[in-house]
């Protein structure tokens, strides 16, 4: 039986340097690659993917997970031989079912729209991406048929993000969600937008990009195993367990673009480097579910990244790095712009308050396109109707509006959104917990210090990879089950200060 | 036979797309991937070339060449179908006879020792290498003894570089070549050298890599269709003709160092990305030989870059860039610097008519270590006697030494290097031929114009990719075969007027 959990291992180690050599394609993509390397780069991301699912997929690996089984019972559910047999086996018996060829077909695609929205979104030309955007849909649809017996089309997509959810899981806790989240929003929202012009100053960019790789460090990343680079959509990406990148963008105009999106890339990526070695190149080396992984990028961005006592620390630093632009602004004066609620048009730019309410629209529009309800076409008006009705904000174009956001144009229609919500619930469920078990972590976090915080997440969230579901590291790590108590609580309190509820 | 051809075509694609992928992850190693990055790269480096071997010298694409025989026979030389067969043909018999795994191990290995040898070379620690080297010499040995029947052992290896050349054949030339060389050597440096203080001096980084970049773009490399990142030794690399990237080493205190190899790289690069756009995916792809890829970094370093005509037109243009450190120079100054001849440390900094002793050594070092005459263990040594004896210069340290080419630490020992003497060769003797069909190229490089060049390169050169061997781009570009003439006859002429001998 060893013998053949060492062929697994083998066998999976290839797969593995094939994703991850697919997930350099792709980093490069986004980042480096010349406008001429587009056309041969989908093709190539395509081989890698189609390769990695064929060897994945093979009959060899199917009968070593047969034979395994007895192996597997025979030890206890936390050991890692016992997790990497049940995981792959999952892992397996789900993309066992999808055909290579979809593989190879959707990888070259998303390549090819990826590129296509690069351009689109600055031109503001959705005409230019809306066949992109109807094939993937179709491709979405064919991907979720190969699942038959689903409740909503939506659910094997949600399912392959977040693990044991479904269409109508999400849709009742985003209604629970959204009835408990409107009391504190009309109560902020009945006061006067914070002002945050003091964030809409010119602040170079080397010094931006600087600043923001001193507060990650401080919180853990690791730059030996990391690096950041600039993109058109920020994104974590993983080519080994030493080597987890994160990248941003950077608005010259606006502090607050590249430094919190640069906390939130550093979460997940604290995830990913917090992951045990020895899981390397198996399933179990990946961050377990899309709302955990969000969990993570939200805590660090929000939680910890607009709080009063991380600011006490490193407001002093900031200044200094930007004395010209900052110097006369208070302390409360910066905290209440980073912590400025208004509804708008940017999902990533929204306030942790009013953020759900972008994700809660993409979640419809996502089952309503794959159930036939609404057309690709129809998608941009929909959009603008709907920013009107939820949040009373209108784009004055597409660019703004139904382009904003990479994740159609780089992957499915259905399971791309509702991870982003999952995680806002989910970090403060898991600072909660981080707090109760150590409470000396907010004088830590006022004092610049990470290392309790860093070193309990570690443990109980970023250390198993895969190897629990996500409902079990919610289980494991807070001892019960996923519920937005914590989140509103967190919500009311911060804000309840804040605006004197 | 068409759907044969076909079936050839999308395997050739699959293979190639694997190698692309391969050279992404090189290029990221070399270029961009933190430390913790390096032990999974190798890895992962190791599993595509294994692949990309697996699929090439599989029994299909034998049996499809086998069958693809009568079709060949029936279409003309020239015919690209013709030449894919043929080259094809020629690749699958040479690679079939190597193992896969060799090809796993010496990919893993070389990235392990290039990894190795960026640490060791800064920190002058030969020891830390001399296992890599040592294992390195024993895979090349195993490598060249899977073709017996060779009269050296050197002989396979270099063929894989320079197809139809041999070590007797190498060493022959090389011995005329020195014969050649030495009167010129002698009457040179009985004159004090070129005072080359003017290079000498701060430039600052991004001014330098903006200048450099402003001349290629002149000659006619496409960064559309490429770019350039900084590295530890330069490289071209291709992830598909229409993304050749370059990548270049700065030194602030040597105008040279950048601007030369920003020079050199772009000549391997406007080669690849010269190549008819109908190859892509294919063998025929690729430059056809070290030596006639050398031929093009020279001819537009040296030929064209060191010139008298190119810097009458860039040399104002440099004087603007660096107004405090050129302003005082006279451009003739200024062109005797670049042209300095004088026995020297470094092979990559040697001027163009000493450069070929530091090639000639390495090759007889090749020769030697693989046939048994010389231990790696001995090798800094050997080293350090050779530079004193052929050049007159010893290094203070290893560094310097035998730590200062990449090649042997990423690549095998044998075929490394013969290719950059046959490049001098070379690239004169297009030069010749390209003057002489069209005379007006002096008058228009003096006018900073490079298009007559660029195209008669890219008609005779560039765009048969490996459609043709070495000797027949030779001879079809120049009416004849290899011939040191018109290179001896450059460097008369050339140092001849600069030293009035």
């Amino acid at each position: 039986m060893e013998a053949k959990l060492t062929e697994l291992k083998a066998r999976l180690q290839e797969v593995n340097d094939l994703d991850m050599a697919g997930a350099v394609l792709g980093w490069d993509q986004a980042t480096y690659m010349p406008p001429g390397g587009a056309e041969a780069r989908g093709r190539q991301m395509a081989t890698l993917g189609r390769l990695s699912h064929e060897k994945f997929t093979s009959d060899e690996v199917g009968q070593l997970l047969e034979d395994l089984k007895g192996y597997e019972a025979g030890r206890p559910y936390d050991a890692n031989d016992a997790g990497l047999i049940r995981v792959t086996r999952r892992e397996y018996e789900r993309r066992v079912k999808v055909p290579a060829a979809w593989v190879g077909r959707f990888a070259e695609h998303s390549a090819a729209s990826y590129q296509a929205w690069t351009v689109a979104r600055p031109a503001n030309d959705f005409a230019a991406v809306r066949p992109n955007l109807e094939k993937t849909l179709d491709l979405s649809r064919e991907l979720a048929n190969y699942f038959p017996g689903y409740q909503h089309i939506a659910d094997p997509l949600i399912d392959f993000s977040d693990y044991g959810m479904k269409a109508e899981s999400v849709r009742a806790l985003f209604a629970e969600l959204r009835a408990a989240l409107r009391p504190i929003m009309q109560a902020i929202t009945a006061h006067p937008p914070a002002d945050d012009s003091c964030l809409m100053q010119v602040y170079p960019e080397a010094a931006q990009l600087a600043f923001g790789a001193e507060i990650i460090k401080a919180y853990g990343y690791d730059f030996n195993r990391g690096r950041q680079d600039k993109t058109h959509h920020p994104f974590m990406t993983k080519f080994s367990l030493g080597d987890v990148r994160i990248t941003t963008r950077v608005k010259e105009h606006d502090l607050a673009e590249a430094l919190f999106s640069t906390l939130h890339e550093a979460g997940h990526a604290m995830y990913e480097q917090g992951i045990d070695r020895a899981y390397e190149g198996t399933p179990l080396a990946n961050g377990t579910s899309a709302g955990v992984h969000e969990s993570q990028s939200r805590l660090w961005e929000n939680v910890v990244g607009r709080s009063r006592a991380l600011w006490q620390h490193f407001y002093p630093k900031l200044q200094a790095a930007f004395p010209q632009q900052l110097s006369g602004v208070p302390l409360e004066t910066f905290y209440r712009a980073i912590n400025k609620v208004q509804k708008s048009l940017i999902r990533t730019d929204a306030d942790e308050v009013t953020y759900n309410l972008h994700v809660m629209l993409r979640l419809d529009f996502e089952l309503d396109m794959l159930d036939g309800k609404l057309a690709v076409r129809d998608l941009p008006e929909a959009w603008h109707e709907r920013y009107d009705s939820d949040l009373g904000v209108t784009a004055p174009n597409d660019s703004d509006g139904v382009l904003q956001d990479v994740h159609w144009f780089a992957g499915t229609i259905g399971g791309a959104f509702q991870g982003y919500t999952l995680g806002n619930i989910l970090g403060a469920q898991f600072y909660a917990a981080a707090l109760k078990a150590r409470p000396e972590i907010p004088d830590e976090v006022a004092q610049g210090q990470f290392g309790t915080l860093h070193g309990w997440l570690t443990e109980k969230v970023y250390q198993p990879g895969s190897k629990y579901t996500a409902a079990e590291v919610v289980e494991r790590a807070t001892g019960g089950p996923l519920a937005i108590g914590p989140y509103i609580s967190y919500l009311r309190n911060k804000y309840g200060e804040l605006y004197e509820l």
